[in-house]
């Protein structure tokens, strides 16, 4: 071939090798699992939108990264979150949808921001909203959380801590703070806590218009370390003085008694009246996601409850909580970290090695193991013995079984576990069900190392 | 809200009501489940990539429906297959690959293709290759077929039949007959066989070099009905004539007798000397498959042998075979022809409803039967209750748990069966054991109709 094009990938475009492949793929399986045991509806939107119905709401940051373009006459958009789609899909479909409508989506969006290790142009949400008609029961607010949990233990995470806030208890306070209209930007200044820290936090606000005693008080309230009881205790203590500080102490309230039931330990949950979610868009209950070894990494898993998810596509009122997942990047950190389990990286658990030319055999031991639900593959090449099994070392495939002339004759197997280096000879019973056993014994499932 | 933007969905982009992408869903993790016993890796690459890279290999038509536009100084295209990314992939990362590497890839391509019903710009393509380095023994041409046939009888389509034939074959066949010039435009006439019938191929062919007569003995013998056995004897008859075609009767050969080591029965296999694929691409085994009851969908199934995946990339040989299944076209075909399992289309297997405003018994329920493995959502919403099990019937879950005052006392539940409307009480435990031996009784997870 005369001209060679260079195989390039695009920059801030992850593209994974195998065996990292094998195992995001896991996670993302584990991901759509838990959300169907919930009784999610699956849902696929197109990554190709008109412009003018992915950008009805969007602007400024956002639309200089979108990637749009014209073909034909058609003004085009890629998605840049699942959010937008599922408020045009809930819009267009609501004469035949059925509500509460709870939906899960995995799926690409696209940002060309500004390139950056670890910051990704072509990434993974993984979006679970459940939506109501007109209303939608609070209680939706905790089950939430307990898919998160459900999801992080099943992973292998467990040392992780979910914060709950409610926007209606931060308006509340801000209002008897006499910071009542400029809600917006006191919660752009009460995020940058963690960033710039409190004496910082607490100039700024008093250039909001409240003295920086009251910005003081008002800081400790939202930051001073209690245990969720005590922070209802002291919220309740203010009963009384705004309408919107009660109504949002007791959804709260609420949703935190809930939580235990939803199978949310103590230690997994912890109510934090300094978590905002800068947008506009949420009106209620707030969560965000930590590991809690590892706060730098900040939340993995963020949302809340709005209260109209598709006002610009609809004049009914479609209220909904949600909660997203950046997987692209949670899988960036936990590989970077070295926090994956390396033990779940092979393709299939058995290889069969035909030791000669002749294959029938070797095909009839793989179909009986796929049958029995052990993947299985075979290795074809007419190589030496060592790049066989090295095709199996390679791939960290955890059992091999060698077909010779022998075991043609014996009608039986070898079956090596590459993982003690043990060799055994066995019926094809026998095999199936000491590599079901060896697998068991492994025992975890879990994706990640114990964070 | 004044300016309400119309939630439009571009035309030629397939987005499913939820019971339908419930079920596409299902389709989807069945092929991944059957390459993953199978020992495949999946992949995943960006669906973005440099124009240059796409098009190295590109023209004509396919040029003309891409999707490419320039962000800032860059030049993108969205993949228009799996291929071309494939072989860029595997170009790029060669150095790290173990050969022969298996994956399969399930993704969104895009084709800007004149809308048509039934035609979509964009759709799932779900692929597997299995790629040598240098050489790449045979036998895997074996097991792809294998691998469709699980696939197929796992999705519930059991009436179909895999058409095997090997371009070696053809072209020592077009050798003998005189016709080895023009070997592309032979293929492209015998591969409008079932379009414009026997007399015009042969008019047509008569045009390429030989004559009448030539033409309806080549006819005759690619397209005379015989058994596999009979149409690999009339082959080897004509041994010496032509080594090409010697060594294709030799691949075709071992492939068919492999077949039923791989577990395809004779009904689901027939050689089939007219099928060409008409791509220059492949240059041994190819693929069709056919669903029998409707050989007007045409090939829902479709692949070869290539002697070289990557030589727009790298000098480095990579010999290769694979197969592809239109996803989102046979999904399309299935559910127009109305062939799709509807007892599939649930969400999730239980609703859990609350006959009163207290939550923690029905989540406590839920919550043991999510750990047992039984998918179960909560009927949060304060409304009638026949509001409440309407919703499950829109839904179509097969039971619903009744939780009232009465079960609290007695620490049970009551249970519907929504397909035969009995309806009793029992233990938690019980319950659940109920529900999974119905389901288990309900028996088959095919999600297609018996084709």
């Amino acid at each position: 071939m005369a001209n060679i094009t260079e195989p390039r990938t695009l920059s801030g475009f992850m593209e994974l090798l195998p065996d990292r492949q094998v195992i995001f793929d896991k996670i993302r399986r584990k991901l759509e699992d838990v959300y169907s045991l919930y009784g999610f509806y699956p849902l696929d939107t197109p990554i190709l939108e008109y412009s003018e119905v992915l950008l009805a709401k969007a602007g400024g940051e956002t639309e200089k990264q979108i990637y749009r373009f014209n073909k034909g006459d058609t003004d085009l958009s890629m998605r840049f979150d699942l959010t937008v789609p599922l408020a045009k899909y809930v819009a267009k479909n609501a004469g035949e949808l059925t509500f509460p409508f709870k939906r899960y989506q995995i799926g690409k969006v696209y940002r060309g921001e500004r390139a950056q290790k670890g910051r990704f142009r072509e990434f993974y949400q993984s979006d679970i909203d459940i939506i109501g008609d007109g209303e939608l029961s609070l209680v939706n607010d905790a089950e939430i959380p307990g898919i998160i949990y459900r999801i992080f233990t099943e992973l292998g995470i467990t040392d992780f801590t979910i914060r709950i806030n409610n926007r209606k208890v931060l308006g509340g306070l801000f209002e008897l703070f006499g910071l009542g209209g400029n809600e917006a930007e006191v919660l752009r200044v009460i995020d940058k806590l963690e960033k710039i820290g409190g004496e910082a936090v607490k100039e700024e606000l008093s250039t909001l218009g409240i003295d920086m005693k009251a910005a003081g008080e008002l800081l400790e309230l939202l930051t001073h370390k209690r245990s969720n009881t005590e922070t209802i205790e002291t919220l309740r203590a203010m009963a009384g003085k705004s309408e919107l500080l009660d109504e949002g102490v007791n959804e709260l309230a609420t949703v935190t008694e809930l939580l235990s039931g939803f199978g949310v330990p103590d230690k997994n949950f912890r109510i934090d009246l300094t978590i905002a979610r800068g947008l506009d868009y949420y009106t209620g209950t707030v969560y965000e996601t930590m590991i809690n070894s590892h706060p730098e990494i900040g939340s993995v898993c963020s949302g809340g409850r709005y209260e109209n998810l598709a006002g610009y596509y609809t004049n009914r009122k479609l209220p909904g909580v949600g909660i997203s997942i950046g997987l692209t990047r949670l899988f960036y950190v936990l590989n970077e970290n070295g926090w994956l389990c390396e033990s779940q990286k092979y393709p299939s658990q058995v290889l069969v090695i035909p030791m000669g030319d002749d294959y029938a055999r070797a095909i009839e031991v793989s179909q009986y193991l796929r049958d029995k639900g052990i993947s299985t593959q075979i290795y074809f090449e007419k190589k030496k013995f060592k790049a066989r099994i090295g095709y199996a070392d390679k791939l960290s495939i955890p059992f091999c079984i060698f077909i010779g002339e022998d075991e043609i004759k014996e009608g039986n197997v070898s079956l090596k576990n590459m993982t003690d280096g043990t060799q055994e000879k066995y019926s094809l019973e026998d095999c199936a069900a000491t590599i079901r056993k060896a697998l068991e014994d492994l025992g975890s499932t879990a994706l990640v190392k114990s964070l």
